[in-house]
């Protein structure tokens, strides 16, 4: 089963926003094993929206679009898909009544341009928005699905999960189409190009279909692809690529999917009943957001400095001004004093550092843009790193919050 | 001039990465005055890239590529270009010279494949990268440009900057082309449909040839749109129109422009001379990290705490405990004292506070989930603000940090 993502709105083409919900769209029917085939963005322009919706009703099963849904005049979605099914606009009356609800219950005045948000295609089945007034429309045609949804993402993603969903699930079944199945490796630790040298033709690796590497600042990531006639003979087929994976890099391997690593360190942290606090410098906090990212953070994050000054890198952290002067402030002498004083000064049972230039100016030849010092304090041992990072001011400073977490990570591994 | 942009990769499709690429070219050539009619993102697969690249370039004058020029089995752009305009692949020596002195300079070896990185198609002239090892791909054909860019967002944006951007800049100047140019209006405090309801039929306003309508947390946008032989020209017509809707929806209106707050608070920081601190509870360092985003932070940003527990509201930022047992540490008095102490602390002009309760837990009647209180402490004064956002822990937490960044900006403003 094919699908295509078509997202309407100038703001897409002209990068006045990142277009968010073509990923969401994405991953969801990835999930169920549907392959997209495309993912488009084209400006609100009624005949380019017209032959751009025949364009990929044509080469897909399942067309899946969104934006353009809205009230105002630049929202030329519904008037699209009529001229491309060729049918009126009429009044629906559940969605009229759900409007005119929705306006009462929060003391609003209703108006007329409210109202036409009730319009739909003739052809189309509304689906119920509950958080918005633009309902979805579900079009069926010549065994082919076309949905268009509300560009706002939660009432977006609102839709899909309560009335599209199951729909989608109930044709691709009727449809006996392969599933495709992906799988995500994230390594940590090598450059792309070495975990290419290791892995070798990918024509080696049993069962899959697809072997991409998807670099960041946070590792390489393999992604595999196989395709299978049931998800449970494809989960067995990808099974099978992963144990020929580990075999190869298996030292580099850090975790088997999509999730960010603070999950597995906030669940090793919940489980040791360990606690920590951070002192950060070119981060300046960064590291303490991402460490909070989930609930429950307050079980082991206890708190932490941003010591962006020298001066209260001394005054708060209590390292003499001598070491800093002497060693500079982005040197392994403060990294670890960094770490191990606000460990004490916590009475956290880790203490982690991050000192360094995230530029664009401080840098020197001994110590270039993209230096970052790392300590790290915990029962007797200090550990520090050093690493020089690539990239702009922030792709440094994500570089460095990714390696203190990969550090931190290693380290509750151990127990 | 039309432009169409090709985001080259499965990870896209599937929802595993959001196209921030796309966006951010978008941008730069809409600054330029291109108009940008279609972006598309396929899949990492030989002949769909070949035909896609084919429907673009037949309706554009300029395609930008980005993806897919890595060194492993799945970047095939090359391939695909080769192609496209039936041409070999020939060793670029300068290409060749650079990625030997890169590895060298890091002290790293250079594999094959990293050799492979300075075989470009013939028909193709490699425009340099200097922060990675693919260079880019610029093809002069029948009028037209394509252009082939490496997607990791600061090499991609390091050739646009230094290699490709006059370039585009000399054949649109030479080609007469119409210019298009968008502004953008944010308003606060107003819902979309009232607001359109004020400014009415688009047709009215002069000059425009588009008005969108961009809702979003932080308030609707407006975008406007005209079309004009020249810069100059451009300019002038979309002034007059902003003249028509400041009569109109004049009291809504914040800003003109698309810059993030950040920029305006930097700028004042550094017009003032004026320091900060701040003492971060539920967002543990977000708004640390935000406020030194930019380059020469460290003028006006001291440090601050992360002062997760109550233990180190009281221990570091010397909050009485019986003041948090009594109020909470969610309460006007904490936040407060937690930016009048972190100023006097860190000796700074200003302290700034944010304590609240990001969820998922935590919330109860009185305090619900999204209660926030910021606290802001300059000369004689102490403001304090309490507000309740809606969303998952994750909204909850960046509406804080702009909500702080916000009054902050207010606080500037005056002086």
């Amino acid at each position: 089963m094919k699908a295509s993502i078509l997202t309407i709105g100038t703001e897409i083409c002209i990068g006045q926003i990142v277009n968010s919900n073509a990923a969401t769209i994405g991953a969801k029917l990835t999930q169920l094993g549907i392959s997209v085939i495309a993912n488009s963005s084209i400006p609100d322009n009624l005949s380019q929206i017209v032959s751009e919706i025949r364009r990929l009703n044509d080469i897909s099963d399942l067309v899946i679009i969104t934006g353009g849904l809205g009230p105002t005049q630049d929202d030329i979605t519904k008037t699209a898909l009529c001229q491309y099914f060729e049918c009126e606009m009429i009044l629906d009356e559940t969605v009229y009544q759900f409007i005119e609800n929705l306006f009462k219950s929060k003391g609003r005045e209703v108006s007329d341009r409210n109202r036409a948000q009730a319009f739909i295609p003739a052809k189309a089945i509304a689906l119920p928005n509950y958080a918005g007034t633009a309902p979805g429309l579900l079009f069926e045609h010549n065994g082919k699905m076309l949905v268009a949804l509300p560009g706002v993402p939660y009432e977006m993603e609102h839709i899909y999960e309560n009335s599209l969903k199951d729909r989608i699930q109930f044709v691709l079944e009727q449809s006996n189409s392969e599933i495709e199945l992906h799988k995500t490796i994230r390594t940590y630790g090598i450059f792309e190009s070495n975990l290419a040298d290791l892995i070798g033709d990918s024509d080696n690796i049993p069962n899959v279909t697809g072997l991409a590497y998807l670099p960041s600042a946070s590792g390489v990531r393999l992604r595999l692809t196989v395709q299978s006639r049931d998800f449970d003979s494809a989960e067995t087929k990808i099974n099978e690529a992963v144990a020929y994976l580990e075999s190869r890099i298996g030292k580099y391997i850090q975790s088997y999917d999509e999730k960010p690593i603070i999950d597995y360190i906030s669940k090793l942290f919940r489980t040791n009943g360990k606690t920590i606090a951070v002192a950060e410098s070119c981060t300046a906090g960064l590291l303490g957001g991402e460490l909070t990212k989930l609930a429950g953070s307050s079980s082991f994050f206890l708190g932490g400095f941003m010591t962006y000054s020298n001066g209260c890198k001394s005054q708060l952290l209590g390292i003499a001004p001598d070491i800093i002067n002497d060693y500079g402030a982005v040197s392994e002498e403060v990294a670890t004093l960094m770490a191990k004083n606000v460990r004490e000064i916590f009475k956290s049972d880790i203490g982690i550092s991050i000192t360094g230039i995230a530029g664009p100016d401080g840098g020197t030849d001994t110590k270039p843009v993209g230096t970052v010092w790392f300590g790290l304090s915990y029962g007797e041992r200090l550990l520090s790193s050093k690493q020089i990072f690539p990239g702009n001011r922030d792709a440094i400073r994500n570089r460095a919050v990714f390696y203190a977490l990969n550090m931190l990570n290693n380290l509750l591994k151990e127990k």
